[in-house]
């Protein structure tokens, strides 16, 4: 045990300290302020009845604390001159955050209309969870916020996040007691063995015990210090405690604490970067437990508030029709004895204004809270370079991420000086085959090394590790401070961040409504292992649900990339990662595939999101009979040889052939600004032909997504109906209707009068059928005829190339 | 430090350690086998090409280290008569359950096609990751398990939620170090702190750390031995170490150790129940480190395999072109000496058949992992004495889920001596207003208690860890072996598990279709806290997509009730506690809010699941002019608000009130059992007049699942479109456009001819929307005629009653 337990007599000066606590009572106050007043800001009057709002929303338990950490912080920026960001992981303390950034300034510059006076603060307190304000969490309307506070488990990955790449930021991130309950944050304690102390910045965690949550105590809040001492020594941190309720000393343990914690930082940042030695590091944090509420009500009609979970939201409830609460309320923010924090006029008195740092260095102002500002493009290289030769669709095969990859490669090679870009993925980089990118950098790793390993380095730029979480999370963090990445993942297990994603896609929502937040990068994810080609796996890893989810967001914030082949997904890696404040979703496969479009072929189908691939069809100028739709490359590798199957064995059908790229062009302009006019829309896809559609996810989707449509009622849609296991390619699309075959057969039947006609034909594919059920339940592998299919139809004559 | 290596030389007679090698051998032999052969099973010929299958798929990496852990505990099992249930976090280690369960006969009892002969083992060969054949998983159709692989992340939540409220059953989990990357897992070693080992099971972890993952080492294959101590130890565990890869010393170094964990167990169960002494429990586990593909090819084309990520699939992949490889696979399988475990017909020797216990305590055959066989009928109370007094619609308000609470207590007091029923829910039973429970039973808490700590004990059945992933996979556990319970959750937060839901779901669609497993319990979900009453909350705590994830799933496995007031709450919670094999989601506020139905209304309308209103409409026998839809408390009472408003100020209109509680009734009946038929939709719906929808959710799902009927186009569907912010609830619907003003507004645009007609009625809601907006920023909060706003119209004539 080399745990260290703070208490640090005479790190501060009696002046110091006092200053140090008057601070933090000023914000305090605020606080409770915000929670309560509608007016009588400085309780220059007594408090009535009508100066305290109707509703009391908000959430006092945390607060104090983050107060009491927040100017410990600012001493430590006064006297080291360090760039900290502060990390709120009880975000719901947003009237602490709120406070801190109005005392330093910081709120009234980015918000002039809450100036520093008496009827600033009146505005400050008002706006607080009150319509037209600003909400009770921090979030994007806070200053030097990258985290929105209400979902709790991601504080710590957003915090390392932010130091990647950051090397002389310290991330100080506070994660309650709660939140350290969950799974994410959990596992995030691992994220330290991926910090590079040569590189990258530091994280200092403050793991903030005030004991309990909503109405409960906390599992590390009920643990004894040795127990805690434990866990986060093996996780290779080096804790310190400060523990306790009485101020003064409180105080003079966390000055010393911190100061502590920024030596040990210094050193190992000294170490690490002199090329002194390497070896396992042991990052510096602290264990802060204080009282729930502390500073409030000790009791409130005789039961217990302050130091328990009754102090989490708002402690006295009844205020406004209670007068002995009402009482309570005034004696409590009395307490902070306001009148010797602020001047007259309301402003703060000068030798506390003195505590807070100045410009750049202040919490609420530090740039990298505010990441757009620091973006710099990212240099990209010539994608066309890139391309796959392909001389006539069909003609050649290529595994399509494959490709990607060497896009990757290209991008980490060009921004390796600027060090701005990372690829995140839980160990799958290779098994999603981008290794190229292995070419030009490593995956990340410090830990220790063998003689056989391959690809792994202290200074590598490929972020693996097993969890979806800290993937998600460090990327969040990575891409909030200004830089740019991309997520790979198994498409079925991107659903394990599905909340996360929603978070940030309302991050996003808000941030953009902001003027003085600056765009970021976009959130970036790489669906590959996708739910047809799991052929190692079984149903657990059929998956294709997550753009149903993307796709209930703000049509601002989200798109969704199907590309059939190689060169449309070069198109679409390299348009999604020079886009800002957006969510690219980009799904595509692995295994080697039919490619279809030549480079100045897919630059002019991505362009357009959709079109008709007239190579393809047999339609002659008129109508066609019926539209035969993809989107996604198996989707489109089975509709292709569904209209071979066609064109062979019914040679007089009319067919068109359209394909989807970016899924939102589906949609009405109205509701998308990808969206395609109605006109143009009818022009693909006719107004009263049978479409066929097949899709690479659930059907639903294409429904919802045309539904206004008028051709909708023609429209039949094929995709993943949740049949699933280990089999053949082909046979999972067979289980699931969504192969050559049926797609024939649905064009025939679907194609008033045909079925009589084409009776041959339908013999015929419902006997293929039959086949190869028998074939691959025989030799356990797809027909001849299935894998050796190719397009063959030689197409320069209609496409004039 | 008080970690024990496990060494125990001469825990096993020379005699003992060779049978149980041997065992070990037949396991890897058939674990081998499945990967790679069709034909020629017991090696009797030299293995050709023809012999192999043409696809191999599958993973090795793990599975020695499955089969090793399996065949002690057999030693265990055979020694101790124990009940131990094994679960399989490396699920993907599938032909290591598969051959280990075939070993004990229990796989061809359940299997008769699959016999113990030689045609017997061929088949269990050529079926794994076979068309028409088993997944390359443990899942449903593997005797024995509770737990697919596929995801990772969830198995110790298994384990636990297995060993609640089985006293005498040892959960033996094996955990993946790459597994044990994930934050779910690293969250879920809390969940010693919540089991009772008075009255629940234990669970004994093996942390199997074979160091690496598909193409990486883990982060805590890599750790030294000392640092995993001491994370262990702080979370309560008392760890034992056995490592390395030589079979004779590594056989009686882990049956040493798990003679101690199961002597400590034992200690540990007669202390807490002979009632001598509480305090905290240090459950023993074992931390098991043998090398990935331990017994395979230790180098294949010059490349590290055995002790190496390479070993995670399948070692040799070229076996059938490649003749080297193939003369290597037929050594490595030779190695295990097939003809000395095997006799000619193909049955395991005698000797060795002795290894495996009999009966229910064979691990494949342990009666709670086919969990339904178990079930007991809930007792359930009668709902209807609970009924909350409606004498007329509108005439009183109820919160809700306080009601639902009462029968939550009664099921709880019901069931106590059973000791099969159990709350769980992330610290918000009480803020969900569920805790009525809280008067026959408390919070499980096994850490300290403090003098004024409320609801706590060591036997409480109410699960509370803010952890959803703890919540849900608990829960699934629970129900998995036989129990009952409910879920409640803030809705917004439910989409944490949305990846929990899904491998959910397919277990359950899977397991419906084999006839040995017996039906289990419905998930059930009470999603309340919801997004329309986030009063504390702001933007991040306000999601209802988690239905829309739900709707994708096969629809004889998924429910979704939104019932509108508590009677109808009453009705659906009753209904969801009885049914099984489902996963039920029952979104439902608990705010204070008007009741609509008596209890008899609200039966007659939950059994229907869709209906009339005919109470509240103008309609008088002939087709209404406009049909006001709901589905949800808050979009009902704001259309009921909007039909009050048009009645008084376009008292000709003739509206048709529908309120839905059954989502599913939407769908056509051809994609959902309760579909209703098209014919009762139209004459719901009417087939050509405007239908305004208010809905809970995004408006988007409405349009997915009625995009087939009739009326469809003239469905104008209301609901969250991602607007929100903490501000009044009625804001809240205001902003969304979900309000009774715009809903009335746009029934009156929708009639044909009203509008000018309404002109008046227009401009009066446009002004209370401006007069909305003003009030709420000046008072901050709704206007009394919105919060005091109730339905008026006395309906006994209409109704009949």
């Amino acid at each position: 045990m080399d745990q260290t337990s703070s208490h640090g007599t005479g790190t501060l000066s009696e002046a110091e300290l006092s200053l140090i606590d008057r601070y933090w009572r000023a914000a305090n106050y605020l606080s409770v302020g915000q929670i309560y007043l509608l007016d009588n800001p400085l309780l220059k009057e007594p408090l009535t009845a009508d100066h305290v709002k109707a509703r009391l929303l908000g959430h006092w338990g945390t607060t104090p604390g983050l107060n009491f950490i927040y100017v410990h912080l600012n001493r430590i920026i006064a006297r080291r001159d360090e760039e900290i960001l502060y990390v709120c992981g009880p975000g719901h303390g947003g009237p602490g955050m709120v406070a801190n950034t109005y005392l330093e300034g910081v709120y009234s510059e980015i918000y002039p209309d809450v100036p520093e006076s008496e009827d600033g603060i009146r505005k400050l307190f008002r706006q607080f969870s009150f319509p037209g304000g600003i909400p009770s969490h921090a979030a994007p309307e806070t200053p030097g916020s990258i985290h929105e506070g209400g979902e709790l488990g991601y504080a710590l990955l957003h915090a390392f996040g932010a130091a990647f790449d950051n090397p002389d930021l310290v991330v100080a991130c506070v994660v309650g007691d709660g939140e350290a309950e969950t799974g994410p944050l959990s596992g995030s304690w691992q994220s330290a063995r991926f910090l590079n102390p040569a590189r990258d910045g530091a994280v200092l965690p403050i793991l903030h015990l005030n004991g309990y949550k909503i109405a409960n105590p906390t599992v590390m809040g009920r643990m004894d210090d040795a127990d805690i001492a434990r866990i986060f020594e093996g996780h290779g941190y080096r804790p310190i405690f400060v523990c306790g309720e009485e101020h003064a000393p409180m105080h003079q343990a966390m000055a010393a604490a911190l100061d502590t914690c920024f030596d040990e930082i210094a050193r190992i940042r000294e170490k690490a970067r002199s090329g002194s030695g390497s070896g396992p590091v042991h990052w510096p944090m602290i264990v802060l437990r204080s009282p729930k509420g502390w500073t409030g009500p000790k009791e409130v009609d005789g039961l217990k508030v302050e130091g328990f979970w009754r102090s989490h939201q708002v402690p006295l409830s009844n205020v406004k029709k209670n007068a002995e609460h009402l009482k309570l309320l005034e004696q409590w923010m009395h307490s902070y004895e306001p009148q010797t924090l602020f001047d007259e006029t309301g402003r703060l008195v000068p030798e506390l204004r003195q505590i807070a740092p100045r410009g750049g260095r202040r919490m609420g102002a530090v740039p990298v809270a505010n990441g757009g500002r620091l973006r710099q493009e990212l240099a990209m290289p010539d994608y066309r370079t890139l391309a796959v030769d392909v001389p006539r669709p069909g003609a050649v095969n290529a595994e399509a991420t494959r490709v990607m990859g060497t896009l990757i490669r290209e991008v980490a090679r060009l921004n390796a000086d600027t060090k701005n870009f990372r690829l995140f993925g839980p160990d799958e980089t290779a098994s999603n085959r981008l290794d190229a990118v292995f070419d030009v950098t490593d995956r990340a790793w410090m830990e220790q090394l063998k003689p056989y390993d391959v690809h792994l380095a202290p200074d590598g730029r490929v972020m693996e590790i097993l969890s979806e979480h800290c993937c998600q999370g460090w990327l969040e963090g990575y891409l909030l401070t200004g830089r740019h990445g991309l997520f790979s993942c198994y498409e079925a297990f991107i659903h394990i961040v599905d909340s996360m994603f929603n978070q940030h896609a309302k991050w996003l929502k808000v941030s953009r409504e902001l003027e003085w937040r600056a765009p970021i990068s976009s959130l970036n994810y790489l669906l590959t292992s996708h739910v047809w080609r799991q052929d190692h796996n079984g149903f657990s890893h059929q998956d294709p649900g997550f753009v149903d989810l993307v796709a209930n967001k703000k049509a601002d914030i989200v798109r969704i990339y199907l590309p059939p082949d190689a060169n449309t997904l070069l198109w679409v890696a390299d348009h999604c990662l020079r886009t800002y404040d957006r969510i690219n979703v980009i799904v595509a496969g692995k295994q080697p595939a039919p490619q279809w479009l030549s480079m100045d072929a897919a630059v002019r189908h991505c362009e357009a999101g959709i079109g008709i691939w007239d190579w393809a069809g047999t339609e002659d100028g008129g109508e066609p009979d019926v539209v035969m739709a993809s989107a996604g490359d198996v989707p489109t590798m089975e509709s292709m040889a569904a209209v071979d199957l066609l064109r062979r064995h019914v040679p007089d059908l009319k067919i068109r052939v359209v394909n989807v790229v970016d899924l939102m062009t589906l949609q009405p302009r109205s509701d998308h600004p990808h969206g395609i006019g109605d006109e143009d829309f009818d022009a693909l896809f006719t107004t009263d032909k049978p479409v066929i559609f097949a899709y690479h996810g659930y059907p639903y989707l294409i429904h919802r997504l045309t539904y206004a449509r008028t051709n909708h009622a023609n429209m039949h849609v094929r995709g993943f109906v949740e049949e699933g296991t280990t089999t053949t390619p082909f046979d999972m699309v067979v289980m699931n209707g969504l192969d050559r075959f049926h797609l024939a057969l649905e064009a025939i039947r679907r194609v008033p009068g045909l079925a009589e006609r084409a009776a041959d034909a339908v013999e015929v594919f419902n006997r293929k059928l039959e086949e190869h059920k028998r074939y691959t339940r025989e030799y356990g592998e797809d027909m001849p005829e299935i894998t050796q299919w190719g397009w063959s139809y030689d197409t320069a004559a209609r496409t004039g190339d």
